[in-house]
């Protein structure tokens, strides 16, 4: 089970993150590519920190939307969805090659994430556009029950799949997040490390309710936003190193 | 003597140009790539009419000042020229592929071109920026009196130049474009065609002292504001087809 | 019956609307403030007509999507909302006044105009701002069945409502607009001009369904985005003054 | 002699300077208007804060480039640096006005501030544009050698300066600040107490070359963008209650 993580989420003399403190610790990288987080600069000294620790590099393309993070839902029509993909993904992956990197996969950011998750259009809509841009690239998505949907959608278009699950999140029975305005939504520290423990162990999670669900997880979400949590990446690269 | 003309200048709702109707009658076309002007939608429509009619690519990167049009300098840091050329340039190449294009040349927009050509560090950082792209792509620059200076500045970054000629402006002594707030600056037709024709049979233009200097020129920037520039460019094309 | 434009919706070098020609015509300009459409220069020369022309002013704020000129709907929260309507009703009210103009009300532009018509919670939210708003300013909202419940909702917090129909659009039974993806939603000119004439002298809509709708109309939007929309206002005008 | 500092400077998810721990030690405050930083959200949350400990607030206005912060010069024309001084000035009046607060002041930011200072033609432009705006607001300039003639250009369009001193930083003959790239450009923590005393007491510097020249400061700028330049404003602030 490998470990992701958002970076090059700074912009303009706004620091976000400590990218230089969890680059080595973790094994993929989700790259802002410039519409929620990210600029030309930001962007070129990410990929060098990609490059000094050669960790795998993937696209965070986002709805175009800085000031609010792209994590405020739009109402793009799918040829504007897939329009603005491929432009963050080439503007990524040009800079890579600069660098001699190579793109490998895309993690969709924010709202349009949870809108390819909640929405089978937008999903499609997502995975044909991958499919359709001319390096083979991956995509990233939320292990849930209907991962095997999943998969058999991402298959029709020739496009591989990656399923990550989050450490922190309290289950539905759907296999989804519990949003985080809910009571108990986010994990404790032990409660964390007991899910990566279940996930890594059994494949499986246990629900809000109580109920095992099983769950095959590539890659686990992690986070860099201050030195806590990098402390923490190390105690889960423990439990999955077991 | 080949056409070039400056394309894909709409931006979301605001059309520019007449680009369906001009890009049958042109050989090159430089396409915006967001920063000054044209967007993810804007730059895929652009990009089809360049395979509908079989047009040489080029990338039109510019100073990020969309509300200027591109056309107030900046002063960016050399570090910051590169990555935003770079960052523009790969997102035109990527989504170029897509279409099954390929990027040929760059041609800096507005500002960026003009302190380009006064500037040796602007032009040497320009230079710079393309020769450290992995892809193999000529660099577009104003024929002036100083071309084969330009022209061994470049063959020591091994970067191929383009140098374009201005069919309707009158040239100072330097091979420099008459501002244009002084009175004679902008040709009439009638003077337009004279200097293509004499750019096309003698290779050079009449300096506004009335000079005749010497100017090797590639190709001509044409317009495609209107109906009569594109009518005129059925004009300029007779001159050099004859 | 006074007739209102969007107004002032140029960007940079984009041009946008025939605002000096439409503007002798109009009695009440929505002017862009700077989130879909319109810059401080853009602004100041829009204000500078409303100024020779004497028309009634209003601001006409948006969500912040220049790209989607404000079309397409966000998921901004609440105070989001009402800090969006300030900074943009605060922007153009002063730069009102350094004309020595005054403003007289708010029409939310695009997808927020769109979303707060269907859902109360947003016209409770752009209410509640324009109430707290220092400056007394109306409100203009699509006149529907539902206008006497929006006018009690207005009452409560001390804000007038501007009732405004449409003249070129099919109205469903519950007195909204018929989607423009729908087949018959835009009237040709005489269904429009008599859709005018009987919201002039009956106070009604015919709907889709062929129902009589009461409608109490204080305005009505016109466009002015070519030379056959302001010729259009002409015979609008003379509709409503006999 | 007033302490003012720069703040508001936060931009959507990204956050900079300590403005809750700031505010209650400063006299007045420059909120950035959404152009550099600050955006509608942060306006609104920094207004609350200047209400809460009832501080002077100024406004800080910028060119349009909130990648560069400002911080980069742009060739603007007179009417766009004018139109965009307006823009700025009345969203932050306007919403202020919300909050039941007063605008007292203009500063400048960045590279306009810059500008403004080493270009006459740019400072009497930025002077009309606050004389014109309906509203009676002081303008915050740099304390130098030509601090007189400053105020005679002022006089003639009625508009009140407030001259600031800069604490940390070394100053050259002219009374200007010597560029941050040259050494000793910034004072270590004796120096730039001693220099607050010598400002305070004597009304005067010590520069560059060792010659003291006299400098009246209406306020001093300092910083709020960690811990430790807090703990400096307190003895700052004693040096100067001496």
């Amino acid at each position: 089970m490998l470990l992701n993580c958002d970076l090059g989420e700074s912009f303009g003399a706004w620091k976000m993150g400590l990218d230089e403190h969890v680059m080595p610790h973790i094994d993929m990288a989700n790259v802002a590519c410039g519409f929620h987080a990210g600029d030309p600069d930001v962007l070129a000294q990410t990929l060098k920190l990609v490059n000094t620790y050669q960790v795998t590099l993937g696209a965070h393309p986002s709805y175009p939307d800085r000031q609010g993070f792209g994590r405020r839902s739009m109402q793009l029509s799918e040829q504007e969805i897939v329009n603005a993909l491929h432009y963050q993904i080439a503007a990524i992956e040009g800079m890579a090659k600069v660098q001699g990197l190579t793109l490998n996969y895309v993690k969709p950011h924010g709202a349009l994430y949870n809108d390819m998750m909640k929405s089978q259009r937008i999903l499609s809509c997502v995975i044909k556009a991958i499919s359709h841009y001319p390096s083979e690239l991956k995509l990233m998505v939320l292990a849930t029950a209907q991962q095997a949907s999943h998969q058999q959608l991402a298959d029709d278009y020739n496009v591989s799949l990656i399923f990550e699950a989050f450490a922190d999140r309290l289950y539905t029975d759907e296999g989804l997040l519990t949003p985080r305005s809910e009571a108990g939504a986010v994990h404790d520290k032990s409660a964390l490390l007991a899910q990566v423990k279940q996930l890594h162990q059994q494949g499986s999670v246990t629900t809000a309710s109580g109920k095992s669900l099983s769950l095959r997880a590539d890659t686990l979400c992690v986070h860099g936003d201050n030195e806590a949590s990098i402390a923490l990446i190390e105690e889960i690269r423990n439990v999955i190193n077991q």
